[in-house]
């Protein structure tokens, strides 16, 4: 059994043309012995966005802290702590935070995705 | 995409005889497309605790809220909100509130497994 706080995680920085003041942190791999999917968080500072992009596995959210968005079909949905998104392969997606504190969320994939 | 707040979930109920005041609810599952892994989320009110088992998939774990332990190896290991827990396949595990406030984790399970 493996147990970390994802405070002590090191962190990998999203910065390019669409993601800025985001990073990202794997909490669960296949380093683990986690064979058929990856658990990661992310942190998004305020004014934070992840990636504007699409790819064919899909991803399972769920809001930990903080105020968001996500967009999806040429609008931005609003989400909060508690909340679940999934995102089928193939979506175009980005996430932005929309509040004044950090914006964290869980976010899972399935193998064969890049694990960060 | 589907987005949804874990409070407008209907909850399933397990008390048994290890599993006591807790309750689970689906947050993303096959009906929505998610083909690869299930996610849950757990809720144990005080002195609540999960079924004292094993099975053959493993778990990933993320707490949301609140403060527990998970049983390993003959003993608790403590976890709070914001830590991650990876349990294999196979181990013997239980979760249980430690707190006096709800313990909330998010649990995602391989294809497969039951996803309640």
């Amino acid at each position: 059994m493996k147990v970390v706080n994802y405070r002590e995680l090191p962190t990998k920085p999203y910065e390019n043309d669409t993601a800025h003041n985001a990073t990202g942190r794997l909490l669960i791999g296949q380093a683990d012995g986690a064979a058929n999917f990856a658990m990661r968080i992310f942190e998004l500072a305020e004014g934070g966005t992840t990636m504007h992009h699409a790819h064919p596995y899909e991803h399972e959210i769920f809001v930990h802290q903080g105020k968001g968005q996500v967009f999806e079909d040429g609008k931005w949905v609003d989400v909060k702590a508690g909340d679940a998104v999934f995102i089928p392969g193939g979506q175009v997606h980005q996430l932005r935070n929309a509040g004044s504190e950090p914006f964290l969320f869980v976010c899972a994939v399935p193998k064969g995705a890049p694990e960060l």
